[in-house]
């Protein structure tokens, strides 16, 4: 799995948070997660399958972050992790796969995106079982850190 | 999303704990998804595209019974859920969904697997987010309670 495969997914998720939360996110420098492990409070997953490629992908918030996202995105800040946030997380998931498979048709790779599921649950951890390379990215903002982790894996 | 389509899970669940952990597993009514929810410790989930659907399945364990299934089926209990679970949780998660698969392409019914994706956190919950019936599968044991939760939609 090259950067070429990577970078669509970031600038998606920039992209997506710019335009419909009108927040900056800061991006970190992409890992290989070896031993480093993003903790969040919710986290969506997709599951992704090519004709050369499949994996799967997740965007993990920490709580303060996606309240926040949630008040500048719909005017309404829950206060906890409930079933409204589950399911704006579940279409920001949506949103972030969609816009890096549109990029990454553009360079001639494609896929089929499966459907989003979100998990919550204060401090969880997630791990990538495709046989690749695993890559996380770190996106920092004053409201807290959300993680990209990314894994594919030769079909 | 018809039982045609959940039962092959199902016994595909029972099938691989049966004969890799000689456990037997009771599994209880399936239920529609509406307010009931799984709450576990350690979860498998995959992400499933066919031509005509795509959706997601989790395979939710209590502490308890995933920790049962590793000494039956490694003869070794780590005594918390660790990386070696979480590896034995997508290995689990993996034959499970390709044994239904198997099961379901006999009927006619095709579809590609993602990778899986294994979340750790107690009492954690998940929530399917694609545009079908989410059904919820609870398995009982004397070590614990597994849930199998599934939902497809037409792409």
């Amino acid at each position: 799995m090259n950067v070429e495969f990577i970078n669509p997914f970031l600038s998606a998720l920039l992209n997506v948070t710019a335009t419909m939360a009108s927040l900056q996110l800061t991006p970190g420098k992409p890992k290989l997660k070896t031993d480093h492990y993003a903790k969040g409070d919710v986290s969506g997953l997709m599951g992704m399958v090519g004709p050369q490629t499949r994996g799967s992908m997740s965007i993990t918030f920490e709580q303060g972050l996606i309240l926040e996202i949630m008040q500048k995105m719909l005017g309404e800040n829950p206060g906890e992790i409930n079933e409204e946030v589950s399911d704006l997380v579940g279409e920001l998931t949506n949103m972030v796969t969609g816009g890096a498979k549109k990029l990454l048709s553009e360079k001639g790779y494609e896929f089929d995106m499966a459907t989003p599921a979100v998990v919550s649950g204060p401090g969880h951890t997630i791990s990538h079982k495709a046989n690749g390379k695993k890559i996380i990215v770190p996106f920092a903002s004053p409201y807290g850190t959300a993680y990209i982790e990314i894994c594919f894996e030769s079909a």
